[in-house]
């Protein structure tokens, strides 16, 4: 039985507290969290310890933490403060940091002898590890990711400052006619408008300007200006109906030929109707991983991509290779 | 520079050979073939030993042997002759008699200190890998193969064995039906039929009886008589024609839920003109993490489910983690 612990109790956490479920060699060891009272309210009987500094330092049995807090603020901290006690999982998705975030999680998991996964989930995680292989299998190709139908958190953040509005969801759509051309072994440079548009649905203020907001949302550096953005002004009660759960997705594909005139062509793709609970359950398989490296004698920081992919599995590798291969 | 041989030089080994041109870490170093004549020939200036028992006996540098014959007569053969001087990949395809050829390679290759990979390629390798991943991060869902639209070369062979047929190509086509049902989140249970269906052209001898010919093929057990299958007739010339290419092609998909009623799914599709010589690039690309494996102290069998997957690719940690991830 491997003993897990959650790091947060937000939406990530509870997709892994629910995928544990589906794990019978896991279990819900204890909840670390800024709010325990709160927590220990949602979730009954499981030890719920109040995060900070000491947080790490007592006495419930625990293998593995998986942290579950946000990667602007949350995760550059708790990740080396749990990473000196425990084997750790975390789903840090700021791209450009990750491998400075590496390397400091491999110094610290390297002294304290703990196995660290970072960047997990289905992007980063499944998706750079299927980047990595469609570059691998076709090195003359090109590859492309794209994101959707799905809920854009940081967007909807973002519309959600603009002056009028009560509240605002954003969502991410491929673009069909990007996808087909690299399906049809056509290997274009994009630009962010060719591959993404954005639709964005925002209850306003009583007697607020529409246009006005429209045209702040749809001019937005960096989250809107450079798509296609399609603003939908809804009521409360249909935002509380029509959006009120987290569907996301994507596409990882890559193109290529061989010997020249052979067009290859990999497409990967997750089509979720709940982002948060599906990176739980990575989190859960890769927390199954950690703990087997580490009884295997590993330490230090890992991603997806160091990690033999029979290690998140509950079989046995005798199983795999009988009904798997 | 990894020092590559080949051994047995037919189609895959010509997509191997391709592939290594793409792979400039890498390089043809000898080819082992029972027509060394034929083959020396075909590729000119690269070194060709005759393949026997002593084989492996001489002096040419060799890092890692890729076995391209095939999984019936020769892989079970020159798999542990093989292994027992240099690190090897090979696609051995006999699903049934994996578990025994691992166990049987994986004493070898521990007794000579070499690298054993065996099962590579798409299916068994990649999608094993995919069935694998699918099943660890949805353990409550249900995994699905479907194969085509491409070239069955057993099936195109039992066609073959029909009187009066002088010639036959059989293409598996996957039923989208039944895809769709699975990318709509139902996880049914599909007879054969439902999942896939045959489409054959014939060159009949001049004369024959057609209508005898197509219900000796649609009745044939094992190989047709479980699917819908479609005989069509057609000249020498068009066969040659319209038929002189490799393809094939399949999806692995993933379908489940989390918290009951939340539908997750995972697709993975490969569409390849060419099936020999993508084959061919994944067996180069397992050829460098076999040869990155032994460098760093392992030895015995792996199948695919068993590497770290940035161990396929020409870049370093740093830049998968800066680029990838």
């Amino acid at each position: 039985m491997i003993n897990i612990a959650i790091v947060g109790y937000g939406n990530v956490a509870r997709g892994v507290h629910k995928a544990l479920k589906n794990n019978p060699d896991m279990k819900l060891a204890a909840v670390f969290s800024r709010r325990p009272e709160a927590v220990r309210k949602e979730i009954g009987s499981i030890p719920v310890i109040r995060t900070d500094k000491d947080a790490p330092n007592q006495s419930v049995p625990i293998d593995v933490a998986i942290l579950c807090g946000g990667s602007k603020d949350d995760v550059p901290v708790q990740g080396p403060l749990f990473a000196r006690r425990y084997s750790t999982v975390d789903s840090f998705d700021t791209h450009a940091a990750i491998p400075d975030y590496f390397r400091r999680m491999d110094t610290v998991a390297r002294e304290s002898g703990n196995v660290s996964i970072i960047s997990a989930g289905w992007d980063p995680g499944i998706f750079s590890l299927e980047r990595v292989l469609g570059d691998a299998f076709l090195p003359s190709g090109k590859g492309y990711t794209f994101w959707g139908v799905g809920v854009s958190q940081g967007h909807s953040d973002a519309a959600r400052t603009v002056e009028g509005v009560i509240d605002a969801r954003s969502y991410t759509h491929p673009m069909e006619s990007a996808m087909e051309q690299v399906r049809d072994g056509k290997t274009p440079e994009f630009t962010s408008r060719q591959k993404h548009r954005r639709v964005v649905y925002v209850v306003a203020e009583e007697g607020a300007d529409k246009e006005k907001i429209r045209k702040a949302i749809t001019g937005m550096p960096n989250y809107f200006s450079d798509y296609d953005t399609e603003v939908n002004f809804i009521s409360r009660e249909q935002m509380a109906k029509e959006h009120n759960t987290y569907p996301h997705g994507g596409f990882v594909m890559t193109s290529g030929t061989t010997d020249k005139k052979n067009k290859q062509i990999i497409e990967y793709r997750c089509q979720l109707t709940s982002n948060p609970e599906f990176t739980g359950s990575v989190l859960v398989a890769c927390a199954r991983a950690a703990f087997r490296l580490k009884n295997a004698g590993h330490k230090g920081a890992y991603t997806m991509l160091d990690i033999p992919p029979a290690l998140y599995s509950p079989h046995l590798g005798e199983t795999l290779r009988s009904k798997y291969t």
